[in-house]
């Protein structure tokens, strides 16, 4: 498989970096992940767009934004992924230079990493029974609007939920469920839908943003406040959103059922609506 | 320069890791810097515990920790390190395998890398002035007790102290000043020597813990205890201590000067202590 690094297309296998690559040192950088339907990228511009905020926010150079899309396109051909699903995984770091804290020097070449690989879909179930989910924590750093490959994290949190035969773990801070360990979370509660405003504590997903800007259109009205645990019991629905996640309905948290079990009318409705936006 | 990646000893600038590694993809995995004066490294064991310490809490395989030593002498002698200062730098990531949040087959090998290197000492006027500092908004995880590599904030706050001309950045949360973003804090405060208690906020520092269990030694008095910001007016004296930082006085903290200026006799006497503990 062809994968592009710092201006090569070459093979996966010989796709190395430095050991005084930032992003190895110092998880020195941010990435992105998009979604190929049918040989097409989903969201590319909104993806890019997020990215290059998190370059400016660390301040490394984003000159390179700019030719990402076109480098993708072309991983897509070569490694013949214009058929059925895929993804491509983008990662930018400040680049290798000797080990210490603070700035490398401003010429030092930023690292670019590109690979596209076929997307093996979740289960059919997870998507009509919903998935199971647990309640960890919220360890993390408060700048999550900054999609960076500081992952430890959500690393430990992903390995809770599968310890525990979930699929997702959900970050509680504040007695508020926040988002999971790689997606954003939404929920009805009350007869509103509902997740968390966009602020340090979330990262802003590109499918939260399209279910905001779009829920309507599909006759739901949609709002941004947080989801509290006190609650709990009156929380009729919820959903995971994300770039592999979609719109995932979530039958349980920490073994508590989630109204009866089954994905309700607001989540099968935007599970509907994705499938038309995704498509467009 | 000989470096040693994964069983080999190689030369420093073919050393590189592959893309998939955990550590370049998700900072998922730790890192020491001990210190070597005059060719000896100096508390290598407490070094190796924390390192220990913090491959457990990641359940990270840890049965390389105790060749770690050897490795290094063996890097110390090749790279002619016996005369002279120096530092071995050592980080073990989960290895590499294909991109994934949980954790990689059990049998993924830990990527272990290991490079000693001549120290530059800081210059002596930072020991006997004094150095600046300011003080930054602590964005971190909860979970700084565990060395890891996910150190983009402690980047971000460092370069801030560096476009400021000051030597380090103090993180303050919840009105308390922490630690450094590489070092850790300690206070003369009412006649009193405290440092912050250990917990999930600041990393246990090896000279830290030289300190509280030796200052006795030199006839000082230390307490676990929060410097609140509230207080900023009666900090008689500050100092910052770590490996390579050693016992260095704070002049400034966002050009507020401490005490008179000048490093107080607190500090001055833990210096000394600490130049005697070094070369025992």
């Amino acid at each position: 498989m062809l994968v592009y690094l710092n201006g090569a297309y070459i093979d996966h296998t010989n796709a190395s970096v430095s050991v005084d690559d930032r992003g190895f040192l110092f998880a020195d950088g941010v990435y992105e992940v998009a979604r190929v339907y049918d040989g097409k990228i989903f969201q590319m511009g909104p993806h890019m767009d997020r990215m290059r905020h998190g370059l400016q926010e660390l301040r490394i150079r984003d000159y390179m934004i700019d030719g990402i899309p076109d480098i993708s396109e072309r991983l897509l051909d070569e490694n013949n992924l214009r058929a059925g699903d895929a993804t491509v995984y983008v990662q930018i770091t400040r680049g290798a230079a000797p080990r210490a804290h603070a700035f490398p020097p401003p010429e030092t070449e930023p690292t670019v990493y590109v690979i596209a690989k076929p997307f093996k879909q979740h289960p059919a179930a997870f998507f009509t029974d919903g998935v199971a989910t647990v309640t960890v924590p919220d360890t993390r750093w408060s700048r999550c609007d900054i999609k960076s490959i500081a992952l430890l994290p959500n690393v430990l949190a992903n390995q809770q939920a599968k310890d525990h035969g979930a699929f997702e773990a959900l970050f509680v801070r504040d007695g508020v469920l926040i988002e999971g360990s790689h997606s954003n979370l939404f929920g009805v509660v009350n007869g509103e839908l509902i997740t968390y405003n966009m602020c340090g504590y979330i990262l802003g997903g590109i499918t939260r943003q399209l279910i905001l800007q779009r829920a309507p259109e599909a006759g739901i009205c949609v709002r941004e406040a947080p989801i509290q645990m006190e609650n709990f019991d009156r929380i009729e629905e919820l959903f995971l959103s994300g770039t592999t996640t979609e719109v995932m309905p979530i039958s349980k948290v920490d073994n508590k059922m989630i109204g009866n079990g089954k994905p309700g009318p607001v989540t099968r409705k935007l599970q509907e609506a994705f499938k038309r936006w995704r498509s467009e």
